[in-house]
């Protein structure tokens, strides 16, 4: 079964490729890929091995092939419909940093309870009120939602969302949350990381990164 | 060594305790913090036993001392000073999201090279213009920061910072940064986050999370 750490790594060999390269490169090695995204070589290669875009030892991967190839793993083929639940500030933020990125993934419903934001329009897309979240989840089967709402709300919301048939989260309420096991969740959580790196900045010897 | 995963489960135990109990919970027994932290109660035991609060097999833990002793572990004893480089809509998000959030873990002092954001104030902390970066870091002391400037700015802004004294970094910016062995890095890329989450959307079975 394919991880998420594998997964990952793929979206990122793509950024690296698209948005890295010297404009014009048409080849690139194992180890130049390796050396941008910090990992190794061979971990290149054995990522890079399941792929239908083979390198040769004395030109590398074609870039282009490459990309097309990483777009083939990691895209839905006719483009996948994302949903942003909670458009306050952070929810502002993020529908700012994702839109445009991904022709194939883009966030096409954003909701909110507030009445000031609902019907509003923000980077291209419209926020409906959260009772709708039924109606346009089912109606534009949308699975992939991003949730910026209060730690009070979150655990609510997801189910809601569960139950609407997301079966992906990527959860920026600071708030773990409880899903049944074919849900996949990802979590961002903010304070956590900021103290981490606040304790670990006050060491003398910083553990290795985890991958 | 103590390693990042467990330090982040101490942050994750205080915020539980500190913001989702009920009010007035006096005490609270480890399989209630496992159940809501999603991780064993014996991982729970092991995380605690090294502090100076020890629960008790009829009564659990005292909250308050607990929630003592982990600030104990997690907080400089005076406080801790953070700058965030990069106040575009991304940054200040952060700020609003950090700011107020712990007393002895603020941001106090921020960074861009726009003309429209320096010497202006947001959430109570100045914007500096980035050439001040190494005199306000050095006279303040500050060695943790949060990155979110664009990707083509973040390995030079990196190098200023980590030249300034800077340890700890955590890195918004969607590309990996090359730090020296003693400067802890925690990532935040967004865009395999959500690109991974969308994979897995689509999976029949999605894999465990990875802890």
């Amino acid at each position: 079964m394919v991880q998420p750490h594998a997964i990952g790594r793929l979206s990122l060999y793509r950024r690296l490729l698209t948005d890295h390269l010297n404009p014009g490169t048409q080849f690139v090695f194992s180890h130049e890929l390796a050396t941008m995204a910090r990992v190794s070589p061979a971990q290149v290669r054995r990522d890079l091995m399941h792929l239908d875009s083979t390198g040769s030892p004395s030109k590398g991967y074609r870039v282009d092939e490459l990309v097309a190839s990483l777009g083939n793993e990691l895209d839905h083929p006719t483009g996948q419909l994302v949903a942003l639940v909670g458009i306050g500030n952070l929810g502002r933020a993020l529908m700012t940093y994702f839109q445009g990125r991904r022709e194939r993934l883009a966030i096409t419903a954003a909701f909110d309870r507030d009445p000031e934001k609902v019907n509003r329009v923000y980077q291209g897309c419209r926020c409906h009120h959260v009772e709708e979240l039924e109606t346009v989840l089912k109606r534009d089967n949308i699975r992939t939602t991003i949730l910026a709402v209060p730690a009070a709300d979150a655990q609510r919301m997801a189910d809601r969302l569960v139950a609407a048939g997301v079966r992906g989260l990527l959860n920026y309420a600071p708030v773990p949350l409880r899903v049944p096991n074919d849900v996949y969740v990802e979590e961002q959580d903010m304070t956590t990381a900021l103290e981490r790196v606040a304790y670990f900045a006050r060491e003398r010897r910083p553990p290795r990164r985890e991958d």
